[in-house]
């Protein structure tokens, strides 16, 4: 298991303290000590605000602090830089990392806009010595890996139909006030960057590319009490689409900032000629299986026989969490970093999970061609 | 209970003894023993195959059998016609019915198209003295008629979006021999008839009507054996839709009959700005709530808090059955036809369903406004 | 599936007319129509009440009526009399209808008292010609013949232990009125003659005779509001178990009136050497099934595999009915009285449950060898 | 949150690196990232195979690899011990480290016999500046904090009964060899150690004290495989009991590690006058609550409304892990030390765990008092 994982410890930078710079920094402290191979050196620990970043670097465990991201890449102790900044930054903050030879980590969604998204692939694209990753961490749950394996090794046979939603409730409350997070400009995309972009990623890994989609998008809650009074909400709380996929299959998509009481509702069913499968983030731990010839759906309750598992506890049933998805990607950072296998989704496949998310957006109730 | 209720005998005459002519048969000789009124007539049992109906009729509790349905309309013991033949007589019994002045009970699908279930409504129009009743008996369980209060008392505030399914998986099998099911010409719309029908049935019971949807279908086995070689199907497979409804909120919608695993997978889930409610047929004896400030979704389970289940069981948790949903059908039958308050389906709104099936059918991945 | 089903009809009488009498009506009215055979003729409905058998008899189908049911138990043109009087009458009225030759269907717990109900089981005994059932109707779910049959296939292998619980919060509420219900006079058993005995029919159905057990009681709720102030509560709110039985394994076993939000929670558990079984009747259309070297359980939902589901409905999913089982029951006496194949519990197996119970009833902590 | 955790680093040594050593690990890595305070200084990771603890001590972060636990315990720069290794070894270890003035975090079941439990207590009283606790994890998932503060804080009102089990599958082969864990001298009890002793730990947090109880216990595959033929097992399999609580409510108990196809079924529910509780471990991030006059149970998803689960991420519905659990105990152990609030269980509260346990071994079917 840990023949691709690096030698020689690589130095860490993570620029950004908030929920996912948190959940970055528990990653690098267990990546070896769950999976092995050389300890990672975590140099810097990088925020705007200068006290945070001070206060925060010897808790999560790194050496020094930075308020000044800029120096941080010129850093010749640092090898890989995570990046967990507010999206508006992504684009300077993974450009400039790209150009100073560090390998980039980045959290979704990419990009603000697809033309960012665009710029950022094509940076990438000229360093191909240059390891680029994104944090679409719930690829990496022990079931989402085995639920693709048996994808991937024809379980299901000719798949026939997606189905998918990602809803949560952050947004429902009218009373949540307006902020720069519902603007185009600052904000991007609504759901279909925060949550959308996380089904797109799931599923074009379990059914290939979409080759077209008709959308269309909601605004549930026109305007929200802002300092100024009532202000305008610009990006969707709501979004649904129609897909055709390049293998002939057909997929529904539905994705909500504003469906009460869920929370991290991310599921959805695939029909094949074999079988069909089943899964809900909300319940991470078991996906369901229904092949032809058996009497229903079995539960498949996540163990040591689902990838990676096994890695942090040999007992069946005991419970993977949200958190230990980052440290598997990590792992999957570093294995390619250290000439293994290639991890995902990289700068280009970014883009193309942008592009679907941004063609949802503007579709209008048209057909889009991809 | 019992106040609209019929206080003389109606006579009562069921056309068809498969499936659903079973299940009608169930509900007339109980729908007194449970609602109480005057117990019905069980008049004529009718099917063109004179044995079985003359098998049948002491089996179903019926007085006489006959295997022509032309002398069942003309027969003056007669009141209310139950017609459960294949979906392409459905046309001309109805509307012999209603011309010699009987009531209808008729199993859905309407018609084959959309012109037949027009005539039908029309020739309903014009006979507003007799009540006509298609069987979406779906619409009466308990949980559905609790649900139908909840959304209509304002428990969801106002409606953002409706997401709903109907998977059956009773095409799967691509050795499922061709048969006429499989033609446009006899069998009419394939999935969207026998299953689509039923979810919009509950859609617009739920959401009010649609202003607008665009859809697209799949064929997923393209041809079916048969004694001639492969002979190709012709009706769909599977749909799936986007909708606008007059109300503004959106909803996504989509049906199979190639969905393995899946059994009577009829579900749905609406967002409003005060709650979330969703349901599954498959589980029929619940439905899950989830009101703002609550901690997540309760699950309610069926009891004598929902119309009708105490009339069947005083205890709730004692599951209440699919062919019960029929005797509660029955009663709001007999109770229109007692003067009572109106049941529906009737004719028009049996267009209306068939509208937004036959839209999808047509759509093309176009939008079409209704 | 008719063939032992009688070929001339039998007369009914059905003495009570509550919850449960309405239930014994709903099934004698549709035997038929779902199993074919002779339709019964439903010949007398009695109840004490004079009115309220007047009023019902026409409601639920029967001929005539009575308030007496001495003249019942004389009455030539009945052959099998359904008993669903309060428990108190159980042991004269099944008594009187042996002596006077007619077959018996009588409602659960047999009797007040353990010496009742084996007087009632010498009884039957003395009329070896006279088939006797009791209204275990849980024993008639399809998905209770269904795991019967697994477990008497050997699906589990052998059985290694028993978890089984009844629970239900009718009594929950402090404020639920004193009745007579509550004494052991007149009441009998509390939850152990109400939910326990349920419970007990299908564990030795599963497990096989019981050989020892030991138990404790509680009266969790001591006294209740009666019209005199506050009034002691006799029988037992719950009861717990241990037991050992003849095949060697092992149980435990719980019921409660007063477990809040448990509405129909009879459910238990089975662990053999090759599976386990779970089931819980609130969800009675599907069981959990796990065999050596699957990777969960499986969800066995209803359907025509599994009996007697489709004689009902030909579709899986569709869900079978609490009122449903007794139907099946119906047609098991009927068989039995034509000379099928036994059906039960009988007075002798009754007995032996209630022999469970009243031990569990009166072990005080103390192991008793049955 | 950080105000009673150390300000100065202590100095870890760990004892053990298999399954709960790496746990430990991951515990002792990120108990500072998650909840900060002064990061713990990983001194010495100890293992009797000198390779391994060489190999493991920079993977797991540790400055320095021991294979002499003696030296350990000796070493000034030590603070506190974690203890993961062979039951039959926590005696002399943990005694061994009180005495050298060592802060004991060991892992469950604490001892082998209750003679050794005893001797450990004393022990640990005997140095009331020392914390000693035992690592039972399960007391420390979001869910269970926020079930047991409910239950403390009266939500199910007076409380009367307790149903539990803990079931596991990893025995449940009998070709599973036979080893030393199925001796009563190196393996202690049987499923009553591993897994009943977890299912105590939280029934006594929630229901009190046990008053007395009665068990029977089983050895459902006797003998198991070994290089000399097949060898007797000498402890339990499986074991059921009846309990009675200091309170006067009453307690059904029972645990196997022979249940096929469970995997960490660590499940219970309580009935009180005012509600009711259930949880099952296996899904661990939620737990179903009914309170009178609602409805049914409500599903509580775990979020950061329940203890601690916000520290480790801002969203409910993104699921706890295993491993979280020891990072809260970790922190729970740092601020007992820092003269924070006493954590549990300390040595005092795991002697009367095992008091209970050993009882239920004992029994024979025979109540005892406690």
């Amino acid at each position: 298991m840990t023949a691709m994982l690096p030698e020689t410890p690589l130095g860490v930078a993570l620029i950004g303290t908030g929920f996912m710079g948190k959940c970055h920094a528990m990653a690098w402290n267990n990546v070896a000590t769950v999976f092995g191979g050389a300890r990672p050196r975590l140099e810097v620990l990088c925020d705007a605000v200068p006290d945070r970043a001070r206060a925060l670097a010897p808790q999560f465990g790194f050496a020094r602090s930075s308020e000044a991201w800029q120096s941080v890449m010129e850093d010749p102790l640092v090898d890989v830089v995570s990046i967990t900044v507010p999206n508006g930054l992504h684009l300077p903050l993974a450009c400039a990392a790209l150009e100073a030879g560090k390998h980039v980590w980045l959290e979704k969604p990419m990009a603000l806009t697809l033309n960012e998204a665009a710029q950022m692939a094509a940076s990438a694209a000229s360093r191909p010595d240059l390891v680029t990753m994104l944090g679409y961490n719930y690829l990496r749950s022990p079931a989402f890996q085995a639920m693709r394996a048996l994808v991937e090794d024809g379980a299901l046979g000719q798949l026939y139909s997606f189905r998918g939603v990602y809803d949560e409730d952050y947004a429902a409350d009218p009373d949540l006030p307006w902020s720069w997070r519902h603007t185009l400009q600052d904000g991007g995309l609504g759901a279909l960057g925060d949550l959308g972009c996380h089904l797109v990623s799931q599923m074009i890994a379990l059914m290939g590319p979409v080759a077209g989609l008709c959308a269309q998008t909601h605004i549930a809650i026109p305007e929200r009490p802002s300092a100024t009074g009532m202000t305008p909400v610009e990006n969707e709380d709501s979004a649904m689409a129609m897909l055709r996929f390049a293998s002939g299959a057909q997929g529904s998509f539905a994705t909500s900032r504003v469906a009460r009481g869920r929370k991290c509702h991310l599921a959805w069913e695939i029909h094949g000629s074999l079988g069909s499968l089943r899964f809900d983030q909300e319940h991470m731990n078991e996906f369901w299986l229904h092949r032809r010839g058996e009497a229903g759906f079995t539960r498949h309750l996540t163990g040591p026989d689902q990838p990676d598992f096994g890695a942090f506890c040999p007992a069946a049933g005991h419970n993977f969490g949200f958190n230990e998805q980052k440290v598997v990607e990590a792992r999957d950072l570093l294995q390619a970093i250290a000439g293994g296998p290639a991890c995902g989704p990289d700068f280009a496949r970014g883009h193309e999970i942008e592009t679907v998310i941004h063609a949802m957006a503007r579709s209008g109730g048209q057909w889009i061609e991809l």
